[in-house]
């Protein structure tokens, strides 16, 4: 058997960069000869997809706060047991642009249902398949670059208001200190090419 | 405020009369002056509806054990936000085909997630609102009974084989112990209006 690939997920608010950075990972991974197969959450697998466009659509109160949660931890289920459990039994590396660390700042610390709830039906839902690295990535100059880069709000999460992304951002930093081995907060400011390099140094001790 | 209302569930294997007995337990209740809600899991809500079809459509093993057990939890979620609390708290009495014992009996016992993580999931989605009655309904005289008068399996789920029936059966007979109170068996053979009556009695001490 092969030896298993690596596990890493990238986690930050609205607006950070993580889709241009899953991208810039993937190719200098690829360029030292490391398959990588990219992902993203809510999504990832069929069905993931099809939950995906329901919890994506719809007026901002359309589902309960908990309805959302457990949404949430069934798609991610589906997602590790189709698309990324397989992938790294291959031996190849999966990046993903989000993974629990959103659920519980998103859920847990932003939706007011408690980072205990929300990390007990996340872990139910994806047993021991943990990221091996999680990169944070963190804008400290405020909402407005971020806003300012991606051009706004793009859906129902996203369109929530500034106090609710406060909160977020304040969950995404508590995660730090909960599992400071796994995760890795790196400045997302600056030219991409930069963050890429910040991103990749937090990874040298997984590289071959 | 008026008084709540009384939330009951009727529960019990593929084919055990469930539906009937509802329809005839409003009627009955309504003869007594008590207004009834009638509902169904999953589904019960808009969107709870809309997890119900993808739940229930396309092939057996479509989605892992853990997924199926985390979306009947999110239906279950908003079903009780926007249908059943509101109703309770009108003073209606809810009337329900399958509630979170259902879950317990097909994931826990017979899709082998094992009881307590099944509970935990389920306790997260429901809060408070656990029935203040379940109705077992129990045929002691093997499936044949049952498959001859519902006209045999009906989707994805009534499908699967007879020994995933028969864990379901012994699943929810395990119930029974764990909340004595709650739960009480009622035997649904015999001629529906004579089930009914079985029914009342075991509600005896809720009716106004």
């Amino acid at each position: 058997m092969s030896q298993a690939g690596k596990f890493i997920s990238l986690e930050g608010g609205e607006g950070v960069g993580k889709s241009t950075q899953l991208r810039a990972l993937a190719a200098a991974l690829a360029e030292r000869g490391i398959d990588c197969l990219t992902t993203r959450e809510p999504g990832g697998s069929e069905v993931a997809e099809a939950i995906r466009a329901l919890l994506l659509g719809g007026d901002a109160d359309r589902w309960s706060i908990r309805s959302e949660a457990l949404l949430f931890a069934a798609a991610r289920a589906d997602h590790v047991e189709k698309t990324i459990r397989p992938a790294l039994e291959q031996g190849r590396w999966v990046i993903c642009d989000r993974f629990i660390d959103s659920s519980l700042a998103y859920q847990g610390e932003a939706g007011s249902l408690g980072i205990e709830a929300v990390r007990t039906i996340n872990m139910f839902a994806i047993g021991d398949c943990l990221p091996d690295r999680t990169i944070l990535l963190s804008l400290t100059g405020g909402d407005e670059r971020a806003q300012a880069r991606d051009g706004g709000a793009s859906d129902r999460i996203g369109g929530r208001d500034a106090d609710y992304h406060a909160s977020v951002a304040i969950g995404f930093l508590k995660r730090l200190c909960d599992d400071p081995d796994r995760i890795h907060i790196v400045d997302a400011s600056g030219p991409p090419h930069e963050v890429t390099t910040r991103v990749l140094r937090e990874l040298q001790d997984l590289l071959p």
